[in-house]
């Protein structure tokens, strides 16, 4: 990179530069669209202005109770209308709002709540009985908010200031916010990965102010066009897992109608979706198979034609976003990752093929898509050498951005490795093609090295899938004496009492190396069906626990 | 403000934490749509991917003949593609761009260059005859870039260092762009006022970065709806001014087709209106009355429908905003100065005021709108009390923003005040509604006093405008012994030979006063038809040479 210097003025004195902060995006939102509801469950409904109400309220709560600047306030909770009200109030004080992942182990929340001190906590009377163990080992926590959907009372050892709406009703509605660095710290939480301790990343106020602009952007492009202030929009990522992948300030800036489902019951969503006429949700793949899958959906019973469902986490295959389609729901993929915010690449279709017909777009709908703006991604091989828009050259992702976490919490050795060279590493494989649209292939970790080539496991998991009977597959590389390594899949039948053939999947199978799409060693060795296959806490393959199982 | 200490936690050292530069804005457009077009009256075409090499070229081409960062290049050519490559490659090199406003006087051009302390000039043939007795007086400059649209030999004692297009050949087609500091200037131009010499407004690369991504996301929103990857957009505000209100870097981000212009010329807007099938454009009033009156419009001999125009610079009239529509087109308001990048609010159309008809939507289309994300907004009493937002309270308007000139170039006490109290002030006097819309309603100093009342000029303006038979009017106040200022009018009649009768103008007004909608003191004492009103270099009524006529 080479050095130069511009020319930077120095503003007038008077002048004021103010600086991005996540409040800003709330006074849009209440602009753009002040009497657009929001909704928690069968149980709640008010609009965007109160809701900023309710955001001065809390902040005023939280002041009360000794929350400070720089302190870090936890919470703990299904998806809800108290949660995103935590998205703002606890930023916008300029504490730090630390997501906790209900889904990880007791001994796991401890950690991640010792590591990222925290100091006060909003629980869900759900999550009580889990915190009553841990709260002595937290001692630095100088009180519990306790979050019920219905108020009664609660016997509990835990230090409980109250109930959330009780006192939220005692609040004044204006708080006179203070203006700080948008370099602070908004939001912190915690990743797991396959060895060690959870790793928390955080995210400033810059940043997600950066990424928010973004993602306006993107969501409401054509060939894309899926959020904006005329929509319903309901998460089924949790609000835990990257901020419900940073669409709650989104749609907040836009003034979108926002619908918060609780906990993740299969009729209250169901319920939800037909009854506010949800228009477009994001999840992983596991969730949108169990949503297709459903039988009030999959007999036609519930109708949910033109809802809009943007997948990521993991791939989409074919299979899945076919399925999808023939129930009506149109399907798009997006890539990123806790450590991005997340948001790196969106398949924007371009105007060819968002103007074509379905079978011509599904291959680009199960492409990770194209980069957003003010993202800079590469493929690189291993001397870090951008690879060709082929198609073809697999190689490693690496990211520049101006929302990508800049360490993990405390943790000097795992950040230099994530950030090794001034780029960070995904830890994904993919292939960039002539256009720019992005295929994700394998995690680096997952790559399956048989008689000398590389075998991606999400390929095989692609074909297999499209193997009638079958619901669900995982692949992994199991050691094999002769080959290196071959694969070896878990599978789940449609109908677990009667799977399918075996020897007629791996003939299936063969068709495949005979176009040449496959090698011969891809098929697998051992292919296994099972009740379930094991997933992480946020619902993606746990090839970890898979490889135990094979 | 009160102020606090949050957590700002220090970046892993290998991490990188990308500044906010022009050139993700044009990386992001070549991403999104590579084969879009990019329009040159009916002389050249050539995609995105192309344009980027040609920024590329560009930036050659200003290295090889002595530019560096921190160096000032000025431009004086019509819009034009390579107006817009410069908008990139001048910055993108940490160089100034400095856009000059070729319709001022030479001599106010010579002061600018001057005070801009230009190292370099690109020139269009058409301005060398402007130059030629000011480069003398111009030492600072090294060299000029000669632009023209067919190569010609030219024969000029301006040091001439050759052609754009001949040189621009040469050159390699990628550019290692250096990386620098968010904060450095991007782009300065001069705004001219009622008094005193141009005032220098200039822009940082976060600053259009962040403007652009509030464009973007206000653009594509419903209510509004105006530019996309899909669409066609032509600036009919010159690049000169305000970079054609921060347009192009908007539709570079997203792709869209652009088509420039060059030299305002009837015949030429129209036929590129027609046959590149323009959906968007934005101008001032008065160019709008122009396309309007043209007979092949008037006549619907060709046919506009469709075409989107956002006006500012001055209010949209609700004549005019009808006048359009029944020729097909959709015309909108957005509300911004020199001095704010420009973009504060647009008139975003509420929901049920975008579904429902036009004559329901046509005084919400002439009110300047909502404050886009990220604009803070007040309109406030002289005290600086932000007064009740009941759609009559009229108030100063001074915002904050992300996007604000911190200053005028190199004059101290105008800068301040312009940010006096930490709020830039505008100047303009408007009311805010219950929805937060905004009503300009005067610049301050056209407000007219008398009987004790204020009246709006622009009201006024409105109310004669309406009456059959007239084009076009500007109203300023005269001083009155009795009544302290009386409004006076000049106005332009549809058939010059033939005006209005003064006495049925003045009946029609009175009507107005029996509806409470003005004060007898508001007609005005003084109506004259002219042939043409004096209008300022961007076209608007420019009310200091007005009252030396009246």
């Amino acid at each position: 990179m080479n050095t130069v210097t511009p020319k930077v003025l120095p503003a007038t004195p008077s002048a004021t530069n103010p600086p991005l902060l996540i409040g800003d995006l709330l006074d849009s939102g209440v602009r753009m669209a002040g009497d657009n509801p929001i909704v928690y469950r069968d149980l709640s409904r008010h609009s965007y202005r109160r809701f900023r109400e309710r955001v001065h309220q809390l902040a005023h709560l939280l002041t009360a109770q000794g929350v400070r600047a720089g302190d870090v306030v936890a919470v703990l909770d299904w998806d809800s209308h108290r949660y995103l009200e935590a998205f703002f109030a606890v930023p916008m004080l300029g504490a730090v709002l630390h997501t906790v992942n209900v889904r990880l182990a007791p001994e796991q929340i401890h950690y991640t709540m010792e590591h990222a001190e925290d100091d006060f906590v909003l629980v869900h009377e759900d999550f009580v009985p889990l915190l009553e163990p841990l709260a002595e080992r937290l001692p630095r926590i100088r009180g519990y908010l306790l979050c019920q959907d219905a108020p009664r009372p609660l016997e509990s050892p835990l230090p409980l200031v109250g109930e959330y709406e009780a006192l939220l009703a005692e609040q004044p509605g204006h708080y006179d916010f203070p203006t700080f660095d948008e370099n602070a710290v908004a939001t912190l939480f915690y990743t797991t990965g396959t060895t060690g301790n959870p790793k928390g990343v955080f995210f400033t106020h810059r940043q997600l102010v950066l990424h928010t602009l973004g993602e306006a952007s993107t969501f409401q492009s054509p060939g894309f066009a899926l959020l904006n202030r005329d929509k319903v929009y309901m998460p089924i990522t949790p609000m835990f897992h990257v901020h419900a992948w940073g669409v709650p300030y989104t749609a907040t800036l836009m003034g979108a109608t926002q619908v918060y489902p609780g906990r993740y019951e299969p009729e209250m969503l169901v319920k939800l979706l037909v009854e506010e006429r949800v228009d477009f949700s994001h999840c992983v793949p596991t969730l949108l198979n169990m949503v297709v899958a459903a039988e009030p959906i999959r007999s036609g019973r519930v109708d949910l034609t033109g809802w809009k469902v943007l997948v990521g986490g993991s791939p989409l295959t074919q299979p899945l976003a076919r399925k999808a389609w023939e129930l009506g729901i149109d399907t798009r993929s997006a890539y990123g990752m806790s450590e991005t915010c997340p948001l790196l690449t969106a398949d924007i279709l371009p105007r060819d093929i968002d103007q074509a017909d379905f079978e011509t777009q599904l291959p680009w709908r199960c492409k990770a898509g194209v980069a957003v703006p003010l993202v800079r991604l590469q493929v690189v091989d291993e001397s870090g050498t951008p690879l060709p828009q082929d198609g073809e050259s697999v190689g490693e992702v690496r990211v520049r951005a101006p929302w990508l976490t800049q360490g993990y919490y405390k943790e000097q050795a795992r950040s230099e490795e994530l950030w090794r060279d001034g780029w960070l590493h995904t830890g994904d494989v993919a292939a960039l093609d002539e256009r720019g649209f992005l295929q994700i292939r394998d995690r680096i970790k997952d790559v399956i090295k048989t008689g000398g080539e590389w075998i991606s496991s999400l390929d095989l998991e692609n074909l297999i899938g499209q193997f009638p009977g079958i619901d669900e597959v995982a692949v992994i590389g199991v050691p094999d004496d002769q080959w290196g390594e071959r694969p070896a899949a878990l599978a789940v039948a449609s109908d677990l009492n009667n799977p399918p053939d075996v020897e007629a999947l791996k003939a299936f199978l063969t068709g495949f190396v005979e176009q040449g799409k496959i090698n011969r060693w891809a098929i697998p060795s051992f292919i296994r069906f099972v009740d379930e296959i094991p997933k992480t806490s946020v619902g993606k393959l746990d090839k970890k626990r898979i490889r135990q199982e094979v």
